[in-house]
């Protein structure tokens, strides 16, 4: 299988995979690139939930794999600029995170913005509409699984929830997968949960599947679940037959 | 003011216009690339309200000058790929269109299907994408306002309305709209008429707009309204003074 990278901002992995699905993984990297520094934080902070989703990655290649999936991928952390936001929001370039300062973010001016945007956001969101442009100009419909992790303890609070399954506009998708995956694993799961779409979590989605009726899921595992790459194996063993499956129902077939 | 370019597909001018407003026309131009031929066409049906929007790009010029706006727009006919449709909608590539045979966009192969996608929708939305995220990353709430003409009689039936306006999924600025253009235009204006987002037909906003939280709307001018240079003029000075207010009463101004 062949890769396409668009420099630092986006890798397509598997590009001519010809299953159901295509992945995304805004938040696989924790890498700070040179030309923006590291934003003042320490080695903890770089490696932390902040910077990245850990286990994500690991677990959107299992799935690749086994659902002959195309996986488009950021290849810079969340920090510099967080590809599920539009460049309007906060959260975007933010200047703090949970309990964590970010310095280099402190103060950003219009035009530093700008240029993370076009650096970074730009070419990731053309380069998804592309590799699902062109898969529905081929006459398919593909299905947009993006893949995150979240953390067990927020501000303090321990978090139940292990498998949370956040929608868009149109809840179907991530319905059936609910039913499948209550039925096939033993995994604590729930719709929107930890957060929702209404908590303008689900950019990608909003931009790449809603407009064009695609179903749609983005997969929120915690991630002490995935913290090996055994255990992201495994997880991926567990999930993708309750994918095949959440299709199966969804078209009506279950 | 300067333009950019982009190929074909999309050309952007009065490109560092600083007002509110972002205007896009999709269907400015009946122009039938070499590349593509004439689809088995005549001058007449080449010249037809299907081959693009008759009097839109006019329009729309005038109310870029009137608003300080950029304004996207096409550079090739609507047959060829119709930019406000995802790669997906029959109506991308049709084979008829209202009293229309399309003999050159009968039978597509899906290799033709995504040449004509990856040549004309995907830069024509990367750079509309690029537009709104410069003036989001920048701090501005930008205006998203697409600028169409529809045909006074359709399958034989004459149409009254005259100047219809659209919405995605927020209607507040399109009923904004609605008000001011009632109480300063002698138009027959109504929401959602002749079709509405419901019909499949503001993709545009849907992909640029909705996603970014942006208010907007689909502007449908009938075109025996609009049929020369002088009357695109005046309805362009007619409706910049409507806009702005519709803006005002948008953010609680009026």
């Amino acid at each position: 299988m062949t890769d396409q990278a668009d420099g630092l901002a986006v890798t397509v992995e598997r590009i001519e995979a010809a299953g159901r699905f295509v992945l995304v993984c805004e938040h696989a990297s924790n890498f700070f690139p040179p030309r923006w520094g590291d934003l003042g934080l320490d080695a903890e902070a770089r490696a932390a939930h902040i910077a990245w989703d850990p286990g994500a990655l690991g677990l959107a290649r299992g799935l690749a794999r086994r659902l002959d999936a195309p996986l488009v991928r950021a290849g810079v952390t969340r920090l510099v600029y967080d590809l599920n936001r539009p460049p309007n929001a906060p959260a975007a370039m933010p200047a703090r995170s949970e309990i964590y300062d970010i310095p280099g973010n402190r103060g950003l001016t219009p035009a530093q913005r700008y240029e993370r945007t076009e650096a970074l956001y730009l070419p990731f969101h053309a380069r998804t509409c592309a590799e699902i442009s062109r898969r529905l100009a081929l006459g398919l419909v593909p299905v947009l699984v993006t893949v995150h992790s979240f953390t067990p303890v927020f501000n303090g609070t321990p978090r139940a929830v292990e498998l949370g399954l956040i929608h868009d506009a149109d809840p179907r998708f991530a319905e059936s997968l609910l039913a499948e995956a209550r039925a096939r694993t033993g995994l604590d799961c729930r719709l929107n949960e930890p957060y929702s779409g209404a908590d303008g979590v689900a950019h990608t989605l909003a931009r790449h599947a809603t407009p064009m009726g695609l179903p749609h899921v983005m997969i929120e595992l915690r991630n002490d679940l995935i913290a090996t790459e055994a255990a992201q194996e495994a997880m991926a063993e567990t999930l993708a037959p309750a994918l095949t499956a959440a299709l199966t129902r969804f078209e009506g077939g279950a």
